[in-house]
């Protein structure tokens, strides 16, 4: 069994993003030299998601507007978590709907995906540095 | 370490449908030959699901009756993304509340699960031949 | 490859608890001499979930209003799911937003955690034995 263990860092300027590291996936993926067997990517803060979707600009504006209807950022007094002195709680919330892993298959030396499938780093509550951990395990 | 790879191809005639695919699953599992390990069940498609919930008629619209509340289909000109000429901008959203994948315990040479666990392929945009990849890794 | 399964049992006297699991997660990890490899811990049961986020008292009752709005227990009647003699169809629709599983990275014996991170069981059926099921793949 080969594994390898990757962190990619982001520092998003706005308070929210979505940004494709599908590249910096296959990239770990390559160099690991595995073949066959299970990538983790997850993101290591509790304010931010790691998803698969489609790489659509109005997409990801829809999601931004939808995120916003279920769990909207103003008033911040209306969350408990924010009395902590954060304004952050509807970022953790945001995160539990686009999810904080995903799991993807290796087969061949490859991301085993269908055809529109891209790897997405969903920021919620940016303006400082945070990390995405990249796990690979297999032959 | 062993592998298997397979494909679940489906061609749902309704826009939404939950279709139950534990028996596709174990057979898979079963062909491998795997005792002890982990399955990743994942739709390779952006506008549906896999998720481990109750096989139960009446959960399955609750679900449906639910998630057309937080994503209505109609009307589809509310979605930036249908402006490129899709209808399907709901079925990204409601796949994100759903999930793309399960992975799942292999005990034992089966799907180690509680009681009620049964495995779903989640349709949101139906009427065209769609996949879930099945990928089981151990010993 | 070794690996290890173990149950966690729970039976919450309230309808709705989060619970931190992590120093239970962490003592099979122990147990298991795992260096390297990934931990899937699931909920065995359909109306409860495994997640990751913030330990944070305000936090958990942001989490619960909201879920509470997303998908409320009451009035029990306007779901399908409860005339089969259920009371519980909202706990189905809730685990959905919070996830049934997650896999975490083992590197160097240790769960690859960021900062916050902490795993969660979620329980939104209480007032019976339920079990979480941890399983350790690896060398």
């Amino acid at each position: 069994m080969k594994t390898l263990r990757k962190e990619l860092w982001f520092n998003v300027p706005e308070r929210r993003a979505l940004i494709n590291i599908t590249p910096q996936v296959e990239e770990a993926l390559f160099e690991s030299g595995i073949q066959e067997g299970l990538v983790l990517v997850n993101a290591m803060h509790i304010t931010a998601s790691v998803f698969i979707n489609d790489d659509e600009g109005g997409l990801h504006q829809d999601y931004d507007d939808w995120l916003e209807e279920l769990a909207p950022h103003e008033p911040v007094s209306q969350y408990r978590h924010n009395r902590t002195g954060e304004d952050n709680a509807d970022a953790h919330l945001k995160r539990q709907i686009m999810g904080r892993e995903v799991v993807v298959a290796v087969t061949g030396g490859r991301l085993d995906f269908g055809p529109w499938e891209q790897i997405f780093y969903g920021e919620f509550d940016g303006g400082r540095r945070k990390r995405v951990l990249v796990k690979i395990l297999g032959e």
